[in-house]
């Protein structure tokens, strides 16, 4: 037994080690840190590294993965208005403001939470727009995913009359990936400055 | 006399021909596009490259030099009125229609030339950001310059109350900074639509 259970332990090991270490050099140095080295303070070979993760791509999402998951969660309760603090986006008459409340501030929940996760490492912004384009990509899914869902929540604030009739899932995706961007490059205040003023914008006009 | 000239007719003639190589990797692979390759493909030693400019920065302010006079000069004629288009900002009563729409568009003018300049080669926009904190940095004193505008431009804004009173000089750096790397990782029109809308949230309300 243990001749054959062994290899497979060592794997599930080698794995393990990997995204830990994976993890801590895309926190300290981003998301373009050396493999080589990642695979060095894991113990081992470069090779083994591939074997596990054919591409950087794939080790970044196997480390989103539940980051992922909890975040189309998020996405889905903001969209059935179960989220907390979001009432049922579709509760009364399109356009009463008593609509309009839920579904602007389930959106701008949405592009706050979607800025946070694509901030998760330095360098990831531009890997999760890449994904979005690229059917190659081990991200492409994932990023293809959080776009369906900026698109419903904002198609929702457009029917409820709670952003302009122009605003479009277009607009909620390149304002994440630009947030996430400053959240990196300059701070995480102006993120988030960043973000309430582009929501005013995209806000209908009383 | 040729044998004193020589070297420095030749040194001009590398340090030409570095800035034209670099400008051309720059434009094709970004600002971290490699110093030796430019100095190989500009037939000199990397030493050379170095004893003309010390940093990548350097490389960079120097190629940016013609650009950044034309910058600033259209700023300076935003801010006098004298820019094609745009009227003198301070030519009728402070919070007036006839005052608020120059002011405004002056603004708006800045941001996007502004954003077109951090977005003359792929990773510029990081390379002004880090520069607008980093006394060190060769780019220092232009990035200064540059938030120095936009801060007396947002100014001029606010007081014909073409923008909203919390709007800041910041507030213009993020956005001009967030569009360029839009426009180099997404597209310049998903650049011009974050500045158009952002803009809008920043426009005071009728």
């Amino acid at each position: 037994m243990t001749s054959t259970r062994r290899p497979r332990a060592d794997a599930r090991r080698n794995y393990e080690r990997l995204l830990a270490e994976a993890d801590a050099a895309f926190k300290e140095r981003g998301v373009d840190s050396s493999l080589e080295s990642i695979a060095r303070r894991a113990g081992v070979a470069i090779g083994t590294l591939y074997g596990h993760f054919p591409s950087r791509r794939a080790l970044v999402g196997a480390l989103l993965r539940e980051r992922n998951e909890a975040l189309f969660e998020l996405g889905d309760r903001l969209l059935t208005g179960s989220a907390p603090d979001d009432r049922p986006l579709a509760r009364s008459a399109p356009g009463t403001p008593d609509d309009r409340a839920p579904a602007g501030s389930a959106l701008a929940g949405w592009v706050r939470a979607a800025t946070a996760h694509a901030a998760t490492y330095s360098g990831l912004a531009s890997l999760l727009t890449d994904g979005l384009d690229d059917e190659a990509s081990e991200l492409h899914d994932s990023c293809l995913r959080m776009a369906e869902i900026g698109e419903r929540l904002v198609a929702r604030a457009r029917e409820s009359g709670a952003v302009r009739p122009d605003a479009t899932g277009a607009d909620v995706t390149a304002l994440t990936s630009a947030a996430a961007w400053l959240h990196e490059h300059v701070s995480p205040a102006a993120a988030d400055r960043l973000i309430t003023v582009t929501l005013d914008g995209l806000a209908a006009r009383p």
